[in-house]
């Protein structure tokens, strides 16, 4: 009788399972439909790239973005939009910066070039001196300031091509641009030249923020191309290099006052419960921030759209954010933990999409392994929708530092293999993000949110 | 006694299995390795699409193609290189197509069009005649030649934004261009509009083989863009328009001599086994063919060069091949099958690259269940590499008719969110391919081609 009872029970629940699964299968179909025949993500991005262009922090343009993401999530259906103020960095670029190698033949041959984010300036007369290349900073603790004091240190580090996951490259030869400066600086160094962060041999130079360590000087460093890396380190060890010139006048100013802006649709039966989707609306200066970050922004509204346009009504409150200063401070993210906090804010969920609104893979988890397993019940929802990756890693800098407070994290995690070409260069323009793609990331995503808020996490 | 000694059986073998798939993972890295660090596919391709250009079947580009691919088959290592001579069609595209719309306020409205490839000319006064838009045959055949006779029919089908298999609308809506001319013929046309076949909106034309059915009068066709597409019809709907008018002057001549190419590496065990690996070498003539078909092309010769270059020495005979005159015929693939039955060849597998150079997601496999799960078993030696997806399926139109000699076929699938942008379109040109992407799909092709080498089918 006992057996009779557990093998209905099983088959029960069995049975609700199964039909969960074909519900929420449906679900996720109106939603795809939805975003895949009338999404606006691809037209408000070209709204933030065309008709406002590079948003870095502190700029005008930045805060007509704050004002146009604000409009867009009251036109996706949000029940309230607001903004948290913060302080922001105001680093400014200068004139177009200019630089080229004196070669040993009397030639000059010049650099495609930029400052790094945050850097300093020369001076109004440049800066000129021998260049010594470096692969590693143990190449560099190595030579020491024996060698390096006056020079200009050039860190030729390559983003290795074997790695099939470009952020790892990425990752592991970006300290020389977040740390090189200084590091060289202890030496002596006079100015850095730095390898652009580019997975393929391109002539732009490819920007970035570096990290000064108050301890030394403040020395400014360029980013230069990565064929002229590649021509540079050629010509050295060919002794034809005599001296390398370069001018920026970019400097830090004052900080000045900014926004997150936060489109919010509150929950039905589990208001306090929040559940965070979101993007950086700053970008570099040199390009559109079209795939960094604009596509994580527009993403996000568009999951607050669909949920509103098929009739969701979620349980939790759903926040789409625009963080601010991601690029150069992360003063947007810190304020967004900063005010949860202070209102004592639960956060079950936050959702990140800042790898580029190219075809979308996976979600990396950043939560305990219950609450992976739990997501993971859910793949084959997401198979046919060309998501298959559901692995433990990090989520991204804008939600991280809700970890301090409990919440469960994700990323995005979609195709990486174009997202170097473009990176902090001029070529980051809305050319270059495909309207499938982009609206294949925002379909996925909230079919994620929609599980999350439904079955909670 | 007997237990121990199946048990021992059983504790070999699983080490055996074991130790295979870490060797069959190294070798793999191998491959990879050596293709993302000196692959010469984006080199090969960026030859073919700048030097070379458009290579419609019967064209001196196309000659040259073969010679070119050729060399590079020779330079990647291949023991022998040999043409396959087979007849072409010989269709020429005459001079730049022009038509406009003629409103019915007096205005005329400009089309972007070409003439779909087979298509026969409308003469030099070109035709101008009033236009019926119809959304399916159905639609067309309801109106019959009381509606459609001395009419321009507008094949207006729309590709499935639905569908996350771009393919599959194409598929749905490819009817239109392959089959519509003649179905419109039958009732009297005069002449064809095709929207053309992208999945989003463009001004570009996409051209592509129709279909002559000999039982009508073979008229007229050309494809409009996409934009194009979307105002006529709304402007029908409005009762704007008076009449379209079109002039092409392409037309068929006779076939004309052309060949397949083929570069072989002996197999040094089982030679008489043969497994080819290839791609299309013509091209439409509006572009530069780069990821239709270039990309396959250049990716099936870097199979054969990453062999060699990490020493694989395989056992049976590996064959790249290029394919003449996929596009509009598929001659050089029945010719492929002739002389492999001519010569009593034994083809135990076939795999095409046909889909683009896109990241890699997968293999379509064409042959019976139980060679399906013998592959299925290597899955997770490419799962690294961003190929997930091993599943039953068409394999490509090239080594198709290698079925009728029992080959087991496969075809790459990587993403395709992208392809139908540029697809038989001006845009189909070297700049939009990504040189990791083509890489990455090479690299996987050489995986899977060494493992059914080593392990066979």
């Amino acid at each position: 009788m006992i057996q009779k009872i557990i093998r209905v029970l099983f088959a029960t629940l069995f049975f609700l399972t199964a039909k969960a699964q074909e519900n929420d299968s449906i679900a996720i179909r109106q939603i795809a439909n939805e975003v895949l025949m009338n999404a606006k993500a691809y037209d408000n991005l070209r709204y933030l790239c065309k008709k406002i262009g590079p948003r870095l922090s502190g700029s005008a343009a930045a805060q007509k973005a704050v004002e146009a993401t604000a409009r867009m999530l009251k036109d996706a259906g949000a029940d309230t939009v607001y903004l948290q103020p913060c302080m922001v960095p105001h680093w400014v670029r200068g004139e177009k910066e200019t630089g080229y190698v004196q070669m040993a033949n009397g030639t000059k041959y010049n650099l495609n070039l930029c400052a790094l984010g945050n850097s300093e300036g020369t001076g109004p007369k440049g800066i000129s001196a021998g260049v010594v290349e470096v692969r590693s900073f143990a190449e560099l603790d190595q030579l020491g300031a024996k060698v390096i004091k006056g020079k200009i240190v050039f860190f030729n580090f390559i983003m290795n091509p074997t790695y099939i996951t470009t952020f790892k490259a990425y990752g592991e030869s970006g300290i020389a641009r977040g740390a090189g400066p200084s590091r060289a600086a202890k030496y002596g160094a006079i100015g850095v030249l730095v390898r652009s962060l580019a997975s393929n041999p391109d002539d732009f130079p490819h920007t970035g923020a570096t990290r000064y360590n108050d301890s030394f000087p403040k020395i400014p460093a360029v980013a230069i191309s990565t064929n002229n890396a590649d021509w540079l380190s050629a010509s050295l060890k060919r002794k034809m290099i005599l001296t390398v010139y370069f001018r920026n006048t970019s400097t830090m100013l004052k900080d000045v006052s900014s926004y997150n802006v936060v489109g919010e649709m509150r929950g039905t039966l589990l208001p306090q419960e929040i559940i965070t989707v979101g993007g950086h609306l700053d970008s570099w200066d040199l390009a559109e921030g079209a795939q960094d970050n604009g596509a994580g922004c527009v993403q996000s509204i568009e999951v607050l759209r669909v949920l509103k346009a098929t009739g969701t009504r979620p349980k939790r409150t759903i926040r789409a954010v625009m963080f601010m200063n991601e690029e150069n401070g992360g003063r947007g993210a810190d304020k967004y933990l900063e005010l949860a906090k202070l209102n004592n804010e639960h956060h079950v969920f936050a959702l990140e999409s800042d790898a580029g609104g190219f075809s979308p893979r996976g979600f990396s988890l950043e939560m305990p392994a219950e609450k992976i397993a739990k997501i993971q019940q859910w793949k084959n929802l997401f198979y046919e929708y060309g998501v298959y990756d559901f692995s433990s890693g990090g989520s991204g800098s804008d939600v991280g530092p809700l970890r301090a407070i409990g919440a469960a994290l994700a990323g995005l995690r979609p195709d990486g293999q174009r997202y170097f070409d473009i990176h902090h260069a001029g070529s980051d323009v809305f050319e270059n993000v495909s309207r499938r793609e982009l609206h294949l990331g925002a379909l996925n995503m909230a079919a994620l949110i929609y599980l999350v808020d439904k079955y909670g996490l």
